[in-house]
């Protein structure tokens, strides 16, 4: 089976989600690296370019530059689809040029800086029918897909109740003082846009929450601090939440709990059992019956759903980590773009990866979330 | 040495937590149970004094029957103290009639039903000058002293923000409804208070941090819900805190989480490090410092602090559990008895116990809770 | 209900074994401490008692005159029983000559120095027919009771291995220079018999796979070492072991091993089934099921056996430990007694402790171990 | 930089480890896969080729047409290196053969079938001059590698004692009588060799404590049991080992421990220190100092050595597992192959990968474990 050709837009030196996404995508075999405008730096994304091995002709100087020859180079030759890591503030004039194009897009998360931009760009993706994947890569844990699957099939009754947390650290200090890249833009409101840590890692737990128990955030309430001195976005978020059906929440979000590396769990109480997830250890899914002793769900067992095993590559025992999650994101939109490619109508099962829908809703869950912690009145309706 | 004399109101048969405090009081050889009114029953009170081995003179139907019989007596067989572990709406008569007549008083928390209540205690205590001590008995863990000190001491420099978690899951069905006991007073406001699983436990968590990190609360924004039909009081709680110092905080305390079972947990972080303690793995503190990797801190280990060391009986790796942390309270009540009795005017260093401000302050804590839970402007000021 | 009193030799002021045995007999109320001869020192032994409020009369210089004085009591005043916490050389004679005298006894282990000395002491206690605990505390663990009744009825199906381990750094330095008084009798073989980490601590891991397993032992393979420089007898064994159903096993027991705090753990493999017990969280048992996840099981659940739950004082959650399982045994002593003083002849199911048979059957290990470890053919049959 | 290229002989259809070397050769973009003999079995060799898209011309039947085809290639197109992932019978005649044509060697362990095969292998290698990686993929484990340089630093003292055990439970039934294909050939002497649990996984056991400690085996003694009626290999092995410094170790391999996954544990005991590493939990190391609490050693931390910061891809917290730890084996490889194809003399410090050295001593351990656990004398001499 011959590869999918992607380009990426971002992730030269000195950047870290980048790499990531080139080993996801390297993984399975299904992509192929082949063209790329890896930094908003001229000079450096061609550097970058050729430290990777990109062909010349292919090693671009700015994503315009990438998507014009793109587009002048033959079908079977052009790239399937284009990655997007760049900084945020980049992901929306990049994707909506791109899925314009007819090109399928993989995004990181947060998608755009609004609602507004939200829209627009999901009206450009559906007019061209383009496959669209955000990677909220906590998602494509096999576990978490298991967490999912019980959820839906009724294994802890209706829910009650989630804690979600996501504990990091990293911004303790003024870190972007020393320019240190990631800790520069993401302080940065021109570039990562109205939130810090809600914005970074809250975006993934509010994810995290919905892939998990499908339910839909009702009001939230927020207390949203900037600690460090100096910084002009906040390092630590912390959220009431409320969901349609009645159910409760706590959603914790901070940059600046020392000690905390990457810190992300997620605790969802049912009224028949309870879920316990916690990415630091991201093979075991804890599960809780009401009437029985609490069972550790390992990936790779026997007994467990359709899903986790579709998204696992080794025996239990045999650990896999982080970028297996992400490579399974990407293995959803590969599967989705061949079954399009293919003339295949329906979005085969194993497409399964968070999508532009999923993307918006975080957007909003920011902006919500900001305007409660602005507002005298705390708690803030969806809409 | 000659033991302390007590008397037992309430913790006769069915009870649960009285057999905890005469465990606990038995422990170390500091206390001789010697009278009580062990239930509300007179018959169960007498039946439960026989069960003990009370002789049948000291072995009473009611309190007030115990407390006219033991002033009667003369001081050298006087009871010294009297320990009250009966449902809470008891706790207030119970507690000023007995220290109005000048018995110490070592008494379960939630302390009284209202701030009202608190302040006209106190009034008889300060008046009559006896011991007060609340049985928060997870202030009593080795390693929560440990925490308390590092804290003090600057370990982790200011402290930032505040993580507790009283996490249970026995209440997520009716359990009332069988008669079981501890479930039917707990969620019967007529005894429990305004207030079920924020009285209970989140009153604990409160006391929690407040020993731990020395923080006066500033104002607090709770969600209280009653998750299990037909139930009277809340069974869910989650709160945002803020700190007159700048800190903030999330509370959460819950009796409706399935496989939960005491769960408590309290992470504080500051600006330099963080620490980790869990009541169901009570010898361990996790000490993570910003410039180095996380210290598994483990009582009776030579590096603690006095204060751990002063509460710790068995050598490291020989568990201490529950009843150890309640003995240890009432090792400090004792201490403290024994320095007034034999004149020695300062406190003594060992009197290490939360006193009856700890108490008043968790009955605050509670009344804001169910005010902010109430109000449609849900930040409430603690005043 | 009337106390049990009961006499203790040895456990006086820098003991610590001996505040433990007293503090678990407090616990439940079943034990009176009425008398003692508190040290081999006659000037310590009477300090000590006096510390810990014995009466003068009940003090005694040495263990033959505490005897002789209970011998010449009126029953209704006499100890029942004698508990005997002195280092190990001193077990047999007092043991003998309290059994001897008609007095129960509860003895420390390892019993005695050799196999003859247990016999002789079989002898006595089978004539005068007393009560005679020996104090393997950990067998007292619900957990491990749960464990025993899981074996037992079959749920891991039948026992192919055990793997148990008693890891412990304390003795890694010549801490007996120091005097440090358990380290200096520990480590001298005039009062510690034969064996070091093997006797002191290994015999504990023999017990409670005996225990647990029910399995016995038919041949081991032992290489003992001492590291310390100077030490007189080994600090740290491992031993291959063979049992007559077929099974294999591990026993590992050092003192050397750095960081290790009293880290004993039990796994027995079945061929359907393993459990999994660690001292250090004792209130969970892991169970691993062939055909299931991993079930916590937790000290209080519901569905724990019959035995575990009799061994319970606290719900679940509420962590008990190292003082509580010592109390198990006492309660079993307790329970044997009464049943013997009320004139019931069946054992009562509550008498359930590690007995004469458990310090005999001990004592055997410890020999064999000694006797394969200085051989040339190494494996050594138990005959 | 031009990738490397590689042919791979065996992990076809059904195969499990074949999948695991492609994907952690593709993972870093070091390698590209270009030519195969995917089975034994002609047809299916050529079908698995095929499913992994190799062109025709460079998808072979059998191993000996890859190598001639191979050979009739010019230099610039010539693969640089074979990965041979087969059953463990056809790895001597593959890997003398490839290595013999001068072409670099990657093999799976345990590497030949005797000690004979070993060193005609060690003369053809040394002949000509090749790489030859053996996958002991446990050691490119970050954490591993920060064990090693502990060790090596002084960190712990001086090594006193071992424990490592590799605790599986897949073949606790007769698996192979399903024709699993893993079960299928492990169980049987023709393809496995003279050893079952002990050559699969007991050889991973024994490079992990020679990689870490450097510690030299003088003698071992061994238990070798087949639980599994009908199995025609060991399925069980407990050995006590002695190192010629002194030191004693615990070494345990068993694939009859249900519940048991993947747990490979390493736990190393200095005068001054111990490590515990586990595999099932590999980004981080506990190092416990005699003189403070233990330590939490996280990958990526700054506080690590040089070869773990090396062997890191993402941040703390952003867990990294099997794949990465097998990939980094590659990547030591690779950087060999590269330096000498740059007429680099020296072997850069990147190259850092378990040698043919470990293969061949990997396999005296197996021949000498089971010559003791076949003779009556047990403790034998490694000589």
């Amino acid at each position: 089976m011959t590869k999918l050709r992607y380009a990426m837009v971002g992730g030269g030196r000195d950047a870290f989600i980048g790499a990531v996404h080139r080993k996801a995508m390297a993984l399975d075999g299904e992509f192929e690296f082949v063209a790329g405008a890896l930094s908003s730096s001229p000079d450096k994304a061609l550097a970058s370019g050729r430290d990777l091995g990109l062909a010349d002709d292919r090693n671009h100087a700015d994503w315009q530059a990438l998507l014009a020859d793109e587009l002048k180079r033959p079908k079977t030759e052009r790239i399937d689809c284009v990655s997007i890591v760049t900084p945020n503030h980049m992901h929306f004039p990049v994707a909506r040029a791109f899925a314009d194009a007819g090109i399928h897009v993989v995004c990181d998360k947060p998608l755009v800086h609004s609602s507004e931009q939200a829209a627009e760009l999901a009206a450009v993706v559906a007019r061209r029918g383009v496959v669209f994947g955000v990677t909220y890569n906590y998602t494509g844990y096999p576990m978490v897909r298991e967490a999912r699957d019980l959820v839906r099939s009724g294994a802890i009754g209706e829910v009650r109740k989630v804690i979600v947390e996501y504990n990091q650290g990293w911004l303790a200090t003024r870190l972007e003082e020393t320019l240190q890249k990631q800790a520069d833009w993401r302080t940065d409101p021109a570039r990562s846009g109205i939130a810090g840590a809600i914005g970074d890692i809250g975006s993934h737990a509010e994810n995290l929450v919905a892939t998990v128990t499908g339910l839909e955030l009702d009001s939230l309430c927020a207390d949203l601090t900037t600690f460090v001195p100096g910084r002009r976005l906040d390092d630590d978020g912390n959220l009431l939440l409320r969901f349609t059906n009645g159910a409760r929440g706590v959603l914790i979000a901070s940059q600046i709990e020392v000690g905390c590396e990457n810190d992300l769990r997620l605790r969802v109480f049912g009224s028949s059992g309870t879920l316990d997830w916690h990415q630091e250890e991201p093979n075991t899914l804890l599960h809780s019956p009401i009437d029985g002793p609490r069972r550790v769900l390992t990936r790779g067992s026997a007994w467990l759903g359709e899903a986790a095993r579709r998204a696992t590559r080794l025996p239990t025992g045999h650990p896999e980590a982080f970028i297996e999650a992400f490579a399974n994101v990407y293995l959803g939109v590969a599967a989705h773009i061949r079954a399009l490619q293919s003339g295949a109508a329906p979005l085969p099962i194993e497409a399964d990866y968070p999508t532009l829908a999923d993307g918006a809703r975080g957007v909003r869950f920011i902006e919500k979330t900001v305007e409660s912690a602005r507002s005298e009145h705390k708690w803030t309706r969806m809409d």
